[in-house]
């Protein structure tokens, strides 16, 4: 049976797995080095090793690599380039070969971390039971990925990006530039921007106390579920208006494409457990047009590992291919 | 070559068109009859007997019949209902064999209106040279139809209801009874239910003197464009408000689905004319995430006749499989 490994490459840390078939047999993490870019790609590389070991398959039986990564990638080249949180990674780095070069030339195949989670899900977590689902990620910012008819759909290269759905014409500011985007409501940066914001302008929270407490720079999900169970008003308030944000958007999602399904992932959603995916789904219903019953609205199955499983289950045709040593 | 006719029936005239191939080669249209559900399907064959003769095609030659129709379809019956504004299709019609009968018993396929004409668009109108196509037809509501990979989406039945994507969380109240939605902004229905509350509240406008000018009883799509010539301040706000809202609402379709073009008819779109297209399309671009040139928004190429030809077009199939006489 083929073996691949996946990698899930992100600001905080990377995440690989090794799949013999479906089946994942290792897997290991780090936090992604913040010196540079060739010290990441030598972490990846160290962690599909690592990986291999706890599987007990040896390096000569790797089929292929599959990375799923922030920013823009020119899948042809393997080159990645605007991954603004990835230490080297706002220029361009020749991510592709580079890996291959540190695994004995293995053929590494590079795409977008969103995707490759909602391929992970689609075929082995949430989704595996339907055709047409929309995976939703909601981490620092909101990623999305459509597979329609069991196909990941591309369309010009940047489906998927219900990120930037409009909830609020002439709403808050997004990261992007733009305004109203669901991103500035329920990604984490959105979130972070907002809340200061609104103590600046004299709202009372814990919020930045905790985040202090907890030994951080920037309010991680952690610190936001932590507000959370302190009772902090304005947390509460900030993640009211999260969840009422992916409603209008999944919602406005759900009467265009008329989906089986709904996966809802990333740090934020995680965290926040299925409590709060229920009640986005419920968010949805008062905005959904159909009269059949509509998509529900699902936990990740894989949690963590859906971007490392995806990528590596994307390669395993190209693993197939390549001829055993 | 196979012969087959289209009917599309709307609650104002029922056009048909009989097609040999991809060619139109007959069609005729009437007023819909305001008596009751057997006229209604008495002219629907009339008219396709009609357009036979002029295209000098023989009875006999006719393959089949596609029907477009508001309401809710059941396409294996081909029984219609919930059609409000078509007489007697409020309950149930079984459309299908009715006009089958009437018709010698050639076979009829009936199909939603919009989708029809997202087929005869995307077939031999202004999407035809594109595999992933959003039709958007702005009428008494706001209908669309998606064809993605050269195929039009049904999903569970529902999909391509873009006129309820929800453009102000909270916003004005829709037909279909929730707020907020596409349809409530930019429908002439929701048109002419805002101008009559603005008109109630004191906001001068020869809307209603325009309309009964021209000997109507609702706002028709005649009467806002002529409104909007006579420089009636509440058209243009209004107008303006239904470009935003599909401003906001087609770019949050394009930037989940990365389509390539879209394509903009309907009542409304066709009267005012490809500037008011244009004003969509520009309304759209401040949403738009993607880096690449985003989708056109195209007007109709087939103006009027988009649904009967593409509820012709769409029967060809059965039209082949039946043996001349």
């Amino acid at each position: 049976m083929v073996i691949t490994a996946g990698v899930d490459l992100g600001g905080t840390k990377i995440q690989a797995a090794v799949m013999r078939g479906r089946r994942v047999v290792g897997q290991a993490r780090r936090p992604t080095p913040q010196t540079g870019a060739g010290e990441v790609i030598a972490a990846m590389a160290d962690l599909v090793m690592e990986s291999l070991a706890l599987a007990g398959v040896a390096a000569g039986e790797l089929g292929a690599v599959g990375v799923g990564t922030p920013g823009i990638v020119d899948s042809d080249t393997g080159a990645v380039s605007r991954a603004a949180n990835v230490p080297g990674f706002e220029e361009g780095v020749l991510l592709g070969p580079e890996l291959s070069r540190l695994l004995g030339d293995v053929p590494v195949r590079v795409d977008n971390d969103v995707r490759a989670a909602v391929v992970g899900e689609h075929r082995l977590g949430a989704g595996r039971s339907y055709s047409d689902l929309l995976g939703v990620f909601v981490g620092t910012g909101v990623g999305g990925g459509l597979v329609l008819g069991g196909r990941l759909r591309r369309g010009l290269g940047a489906a998927g990006e219900i990120g930037h759905a409009v909830v609020q014409p002439d709403g808050r500011r997004c990261s992007c530039g733009r305004r109203g985007c669901l991103e500035a409501y329920a990604g984490r940066q959105g979130i972070e921007r907002q809340a200061r914001k609104r103590q600046a302008a004299g709202t009372r929270t814990v919020l930045f106390q905790t985040m202090e407490k907890m030994g951080r720079d920037r309010l991680t999900s952690g610190v936001i579920a932590q507000a959370l169970k302190e009772g902090d008003d304005l947390a509460h308030e900030l993640i009211e208006d999260a969840v009422k944000a992916l409603g209008v958007a999944l919602a406005s999602a759900q009467n265009l494409l008329d989906m089986q399904a709904i996966v809802l992932g990333g740090g934020l959603a995680d965290k926040l457990g299925p409590e709060f995916v229920e009640r986005v789904e419920k968010a949805m219903k008062p905005h959904v047009f159909a009269e059949h019953p509509t998509a529900p609205v699902l936990p990740t199955g894989l949690g963590d590992l859906s971007g490392a499983v995806g990528a590596a289950i994307s390669v395993a045709s190209i693993g197939v291919a390549r001829p055993r040593p």
